[in-house]
């Protein structure tokens, strides 16, 4: 992931953005427009990822041979195989899950859902939306202590039965299948990770009817012991999710393999 | 539906709203708190469907015997039978969508997603969004044309399937299946409409992962031409939708069977 | 429909029915093999429908490339789109049920699961099975008064997900959407009915967990009246149910059409 | 499990199959009707399981307020909740599968799908149909070591959400989930195990359109190093299915325990 690109929803909503950025000197400069976005601001946040904010942009005109049959829709063929439906959210993981999370709490306005508390102060992962969404952003403990990785891109599906039959495809085309499809605990999204052929993690996520519609939701606590539990129904969180991580650590295939043995490197 | 009570996002919005309003001559001042909400602002749409907007709230508190398993859901039981999970939108009958649909568009400030423009010039219907979800308030014409009724309260299901179980249990239980399940032409969504045993009609509604995350989304304009394709998948719009509406017109009944017969009294 | 080829359960059971068929001077005596089946008896019902009963078969055997990931299977790529599983049933339009009815019923001896009876006496259509599942072979009455067309071909899905999936293809494709998605009265299978380009139609259908596991499960009976109230969650029966098969009578169009518009030409 | 009773198909199939019974030194002789059954046939498996054979039963009549909608179907009210719709298989441990597997092969005369064999010879694990299903019967090893206990029963839904939604509720309730939402490799069923309050095994499944359609279709036969690779999308099978059973043996739960931590003792 070598740069997230983010659209406000105002040119002012953008200019408070930018403003905001560039009181804590994560700021890189505004850069020229490139292909379906005009000039952007380049940031980056706490953690060392690199983010670019827009407003102007062209959205996409299928044309026709991509028209679809109902015109509410951007193009033809919305669900064959998986049907990733949009973009849904972004996970991070992080060598400070604090002090980033503060940077999108404080400077960029996003809202706090829910977070993991350790018993010894501070957060192992902290779930941001921007409206109703329950997530956009999410930051993770790096266990290997890294700063600026990847933990997963999600892809959001219409039904729960397209991730069950992701998975089959995924089964048959020789993709790992890191975990699920089960569904989360935090957030209860119903989910699948895959590690695609070059070792990112994507998942493919869907949230039911869950929406945040209170306007001052309060923020969802997790301890350690709660999330000791598991996830929704009871299976525990693979250990890999704390360590597998873009770009790969020297000794990643080592340290992935440890944690699925309970051992931590 | 006697009053539409709505939550503005804070005490600002609510100001704004209630001054918006206010300049229109349609309201009717300040009411006391009642049970679960604090001071509101009666007014009337241009059609006569009475609100209330507000902000203090009391959020529900589960009691010890509704504590849920996991606590990022307000209460214990959210799926046993049809999974009501929220309250989705609501829909009114209207003499005059065009008055109502502009008074939500310059006086509420709600963004409308889509609309179906008659031949003749106006509107038959005009959907209306709050934020993400792709509608909350919509307005169609009522062909009896009376004032300010009401034609249908849809609650969110986190499947279709839930929408599917809906249907065999409504028909075990005797209540009226008006049309579905289907899904929209308009918007998308897979849908059930009955009618409640008062006559009220009632949707189960699931969009999938359909949110309108653009924030300058342009509004999808349905001719008559393309309304007369049916919905989604072609089956025709049940009749009665342009009809049948609470309160009852005095000839309710008759009406609503002429619309099945294909004729409009 | 050119003839449907059906396997006997043993080389004893075949000999059976043929002896069966020989009795009702409806054979026509065996055929040489041809590619995947041995031997075969060809027949045909009383109403004209060409049959072909084998034993001796050639399994499929995939070749590496379409090797599955689990054994079990016959080949990868279970479920991309829609996921026909198998091929579930066949329906034929008969100008006389009752004659084919009996055929299946006392020659065939298949079990009969439900019927239509008429009013005036006799049947509007008859569904038999072989073994578990709720039906395997259908005879519906043909309004057009032809012998021996074809009614549909289904495939069956795992799940009704992939039948509402499938009516979104169709819809993209530009496929004729005739019926459904929709749950049956009769048998309670979950359906869609589509004319491929050709005119044939082709059903997708999902029977749930449904299947006869009680060895002398009496017949269930329908009255007209009883089918007047439509399908299982009440939308009427698609007029061209009793007159649209293969191949095409003089008039097919003008015909389907009238059904469409409430007359019987 | 105190006992499984089994309907035979007809008459003389009870007759053919008692008189196979006897010949095994297996049989305790017919036993007189009780409540919805004629008489019996008692007899023990080689592994001390008891069962009755009967043909004569009694079929539930709904009365008056359990007279479902639609008039194929038992009873009314089918789907609330998880919507068990049938009992669907029953697995019994054992301390022989080899010796009880030949029982049902060549004594029932059942057909036996799929099986798992041991590196060392014999088999884990051996799944029995009785028709179309593509289980009825299945034996799995019992590494207690005691003979004629009771590994689970299963209930077929309709749909996989049937299951997911079951977990939820069982989550809600504090009933334990073992093991699932998830797929099997074998049989390709889509599963969910818990445990009632009392300690025995229950599952839901969904076997999708799965049947065994193919007369001779060949058993498949899974290695130990195939099973190895965990169930379908690759979880590994949780370790309590090889030891918990009912009766519960003298130190069943310091058993279970150790077999979660990957101890057997």
């Amino acid at each position: 992931m070598g740069r997230t690109m983010l659209r406000a929803t105002s040119p002012e909503a953008l200019e408070r953005r930018v403003a905001a950025v560039e009181q804590t000197g994560l700021g890189r400069g505004w850069k020229d427009p490139e292909v379906g976005i005009g000039a952007y601001y380049e940031f980056e946040d706490p953690d060392g990822h690199v983010f670019g904010l827009y407003y102007d942009t062209t959205l996409y005109q299928a044309d026709e041979q991509d028209r679809p049959a109902l015109k509410n829709q951007a193009s033809r063929y919305p669900g064959y195989g998986v049907n990733a439906r949009r973009l849904d959210h972004i996970n991070y993981l992080a060598s400070d899950v604090n002090a980033t999370g503060d940077f999108w709490d404080q400077t960029m306005k996003s809202r706090e859902t829910e977070q993991v508390e350790l018993d010894a102060g501070g957060f192992a992962a902290r779930w941001f939306r921007f409206a109703q969404k329950s997530y956009d952003v999410v930051y993770s403990e790096d266990w290997t202590g890294e700063r600026g990785r990847f933990h997963h891109l999600a892809f959001a599906t219409d039904t729960r039965e397209d991730i069950l039959k992701a998975a089959d495809f995924f089964l048959e085309e020789g993709v790992y299948i890191e975990y699920g499809p089960y569904k989360h605990a935090i957030n209860q999204t119903f989910f699948l990770y895959v590690w695609e052929p070059g070792g990112n993690r994507i998942e493919f996520a869907n949230a039911g009817a869950r929406l945040i519609l209170n306007p001052d939701q309060p923020v969802v606590t997790w301890t350690e012991a709660e999330r000791a539990k598991g996830q929704a129904w009871g299976m525990k969180t693979v250990p890999t999710f704390h360590t597998h991580g873009t770009p790969y650590v020297e000794n990643q295939e080592e340290i992935d393999r440890a944690a699925l043995e309970g051992r931590r490197l």
